[in-house]
């Protein structure tokens, strides 16, 4: 049987906190080691530029996102772990695309379509104020990113189905048009189940909320952040819900099942918040201490990281190497003989 | 005082034709032998698939225009002349601009409007049916052609001014979100005389017509075509009119002051198109005779046409890896040490 291809990008703008790490971190991190798949893994700097025009926080982010993934052991031996900008063939790649993909395609795109109801909410004349055409195309970079390595599954959640569909639409057109079976047709492998953490305020934790835990801060600067998440205003003693807490929620995503049972019973008793604190500070710190202090002296040995991204791309290039030259004879590029 | 660098694109989906040649190709060998200029060409083959999704015809144009070029004398010490696809620089150039370009700009770009009033036209539900997002998006790509180099003049015709308008917003738009001079603003160098030639019909001569006489036909075919030369029916010993004479005008394109004087003269003394058509034959084979059989030996050993384009391409990629990296950089992109 053929092993699954499994490619994930990782946008470089913020920094990894500890919804990240749950939700799409953790999990990426044990199919690494799957023998079974062979997974690719990308900082998605290009996408970044959509969002992001300060080079520090660009920079700052991919440096801090590949020494957590590196930290929280990524197996790079049985994966490709790559920054897309270090691989130029898949803005080539997005150029041939390009030339193939509808732009109706694109007007149909759920990102660029919400950019133009804001836009036509405010009542403004130009329905594309402020929308650049990086908003408008990434779609089709999108898709370049998973058919330069002929990925089979996408992981994806509900919101993000409509790119892996567009994948298909451009992969299908270009095997159409240049009459061969170039590109596989990508299947989005939906995560029904994709754990979400809730922030400092109780909402969804994400940068936007500017409501994160970071992932690895010191010892004191956690405690000093899981004490400042909100809680109702009941008193030690008085039994409190599980459901609906944030603080039960973290717990629930670092503990094992019979820490969760216990604290389960503990929440019965009335454990003050205070305590619960303090519990999760204990459960959260030894689950990241490893990790936090191997990212430490990786942030501090850049050279090693650099490095260690260096061979992914030279792994990466070798197959999208071999794969742009084949398109590129394709097309009718390539050398004159 | 600075040379100017001068850079021209040559699409390659057609075979250089008489009014390719008296028209671009004539003006733009001379120019690359102008020791005040630096001198930029390429074939805009990236380009050529928004058109072409004919492999086969895509490489033999290539193979045709660049054969054509050096056989006519390009000089390729005193300028660069390389396969657009072969820097994939400028790919990536294209999406760093692509993440900086207001979707409003293309929106405005004359071959899209053009389209989608066709698409009016016919009354369809979609204005964008049959549009690609080649079609939508390539004034990026010739931003990143022009600005990859930082050319200062673009020698165009003035339905193209609007290409250079649109790199020198999205140049300007680079440089004040980066905060640096990162490119200068190219300028449109406007070809207010270039001489047009009629092609078979009396119309211009175009690929789109179909009614072309290629630059390098066998003699014998030189001289079929130009008897099929569209002509009134004046007989021989008639004076005839210069004016709106597409012999005449092809005549001019090649013939020195005194030989249009001296044909001037017999076209008042009523010489017969017959007699035109072969003097006219003579006139034009002389002048293509040494560089039809260059182009034909070329054509014959397109190892070494590889070997320039090559050359071409290195020359070409110093200075767009130099240039680049800086980019990369800017953008936040980069080494991590």
């Amino acid at each position: 049987m053929e092993k699954r291809r499994v490619l994930t990008g990782i946008t470089t703008t913020g920094t990894p906190h500890l919804g990240n790490y749950v939700g799409a971190i953790r999990p990426a991190i044990e199919a690494s080691r799957d023998p079974n798949n062979e997974s690719f893994y990308f900082l998605a700097d290009l996408h970044a530029l959509i969002k992001c025009h300060d080079p520090k926080r660009v920079q700052e982010s991919r440096r801090e996102i590949a020494a957590t993934w590196l930290a929280l052991g990524l197996d790079t031996d049985n994966s490709v772990f790559y920054r897309q900008s270090d691989i130029p063939e898949i803005t080539e790649l997005t150029w041939l695309l390009t030339c193939v993909c509808a732009k109706g395609l694109m007007n149909r795109a759920h990102a660029y379509k919400a950019a133009v109801q804001d836009n036509e909410a405010e009542g403004g004349a130009d329905p594309d104020k402020g929308i650049t055409m990086g908003l408008f195309s990434y779609p089709v970079l999108m898709a370049a990113d998973i058919l330069m390595f002929n990925a089979t599954d996408v992981p994806v959640g509900r919101d993000q189905i409509q790119h892996i569909e567009m994948a298909r639409d451009v992969a299908g057109r270009f095997n159409h048009i240049y009459k061969g079976q170039y590109f596989k047709l990508p299947e989005a492998r939906i995560e029904e189940s994709v754990a979400v953490l809730n922030g400092l305020d109780g909402r969804k934790m994400s940068k936007s909320y500017n409501n994160t835990i970071p992932l690895f801060v010191s010892e004191k600067k956690l405690l000093k952040l899981i004490r400042k998440i909100k809680t109702n205003s009941l008193e030690p003693g008085e039994p409190k819900n599980t459901e609906d807490c944030t603080l039960f929620q973290i717990w629930q995503a670092f503990a094992n099942e019979s820490q969760i049972a216990d604290m389960r019973q503990q929440y019965e008793n009335g454990i003050g918040w205070g305590d619960m604190k303090n519990a999760l500070f204990e459960l959260v710190n030894d689950h990241l201490k490893e990790p936090r202090s191997k990212y430490e002296e990786l942030m501090n040995d850049m050279g090693y990281v650099e490095e260690v991204m260096h061979k992914g791309a030279e792994k990466a290039r070798a197959e999208a190497g071999t794969r742009i030259d084949l398109l590129r004879k394709t097309v009718g590029f390539g050398s004159f003989v």
